[in-house]
């Protein structure tokens, strides 16, 4: 055990652990407009922007403490990655929501709401664990898990790229789905790469 | 106050002053290239790769000097994330341009050129940004209205994405301009990411 | 000379020449595929993927260690560096031979080839590269050639993209091409970024 001159600042537990809940409201929001018709898309759109916005704020917060702070609870590096990391996962989730409105793209794949689902369930479990990080109690759990359901996203996302190629013939209409489609795997990517920051900071500490 | 052993580097200051200015002539080289026909915007593309050429070699004397340098003015990484976020707008600035050159697109939308006078403002106000480093003087004046440019882009940029899927009905030409479009937004966005990473060193030494 | 309190760990460079190792194998397969028929495509495929499990493999065993030990033959940082870059240009690779299966693209340009044949060339000077950390002998001639071939590499794709553009009128077809022949330029710029590393870590030794 290391010796501490100053006692941790625990703040960024409750920071993180604010930053993963506007993760929930953007998926489940995420989840909600594709059921939607297209006007009220447009204002579960603004929701999922002020989702992203509040997630933005709590990012420059923890950011900013990280500048002010001599003794961090970790790795001054992997708080750092850890926000970008969680951040990187509204980014994605907002954009995908963004390109569905602006691309009025009415019908998508059913397969997309396969792609959300497990977006949702990674950012519960994500916001579960952040609390964890206190007192590094099962994470690893969480890891597994993600990294599981990061699997069964990048099999989602490979069928419905060949079923798009296979389908359909408006390459416009193609060009549209295609990077939504890949908005929402890269934010699976980015719940995946926040699991791993966890892994290196309870390998460290362990 | 730390204590230090030795003097600090200034060279970086200058260093990183001579990496800016090559982001103007960048910028505004990318500006005549709008207005310009097929076989000046050729010669044009070129003297933009020559800029290009020449802020890499700015980068890497910032990298070679940090890596033989044992005080740095601040964090190491600090000055390695500053050297190669302008040098990414840099890049992505000549991408776009070399990418208006090889696929041959005659007409572009007016409002491109919004894009382009966005970057060219950037690029003024990154320049004059770098000598004041050595002071920490009026820096937040900077890092605030790049951030107001940044938001200006893009919304420019998600209009010209609707504006492009609404009248464009040739997808090859659609994803020509659309690639050309997103890496003025990218450019844009490593703006950004400078003024935040100024924001980041002057927090610190605040 | 810096006075070191406990033996390096040496066993870093054998991990790193064996990840290097499954680049070497990932960029051969690929080679194989170009002139295989579909059927054979998809088994090489697969033999691809496997060589991507056993390099992401390798790539924990060299963050796990990272994690675990005190005293690091270099930077931490840049061990980090380049374990990521090399899983990077694996990945690349994997996501481009994946692409060619899942996209039934039975006719590539012969210039997908040699985009390959540079991969390939870059992948054994890698991994011929690694074992030479351990005495930072002659990597120069390494990164100097790695970086030429990278110029090689963009200039093979610039024309395959001038060419795609010119000769492709089936824009579906056009963005799958693309997309492939993309992935093989960011495997290419992958493998620059490792030389990069490698040239980082030697500057700081010398």
């Amino acid at each position: 055990m290391r010796l501490r001159l100053t006692p941790r600042d625990t703040t960024f537990f409750d920071l993180f652990a604010a930053q993963a809940i506007h993760l929930v409201t953007g998926a489940n929001l995420l989840g909600e407009m594709l059921g939607a018709d297209r006007s009220t898309r447009k204002e579960i759109g603004k929701r999922i922007a002020d989702a992203e916005h509040a997630a933005d704020d709590a990012t420059h917060s923890i950011m900013r403490r990280l500048n002010q702070t001599f003794v961090t609870p970790f790795d001054r590096d992997d708080i750092y990655t850890l926000a970008s990391g969680l951040d990187d996962c509204m980014d994605f989730m907002e954009e995908a929501a963004d390109l569905i409105v602006l691309y009025k793209v009415d019908a998508l794949p059913p397969r997309v709401s396969d792609q959300v689902q497990v977006l949702q369930r990674a950012a519960e479990l994500t916001a579960e664990a952040m609390p964890r990080l206190r007192s590094m109690d099962s994470l690893s759990e969480y890891w597994v898990e993600i990294n599981r359901l990061e699997n069964q996203a990048d099999k989602i996302h490979r069928k419905l790229l060949a079923q798009l190629f296979d389908e359909v013939t408006d390459p416009i209409q193609l060009m549209k789905v295609k990077e939504i489609v890949e908005k929402l795997e890269d934010a699976a990517d980015a719940f995946e790469k926040v699991a791993n920051t966890v892994e290196t900071i309870a390998l460290k500490e362990s």
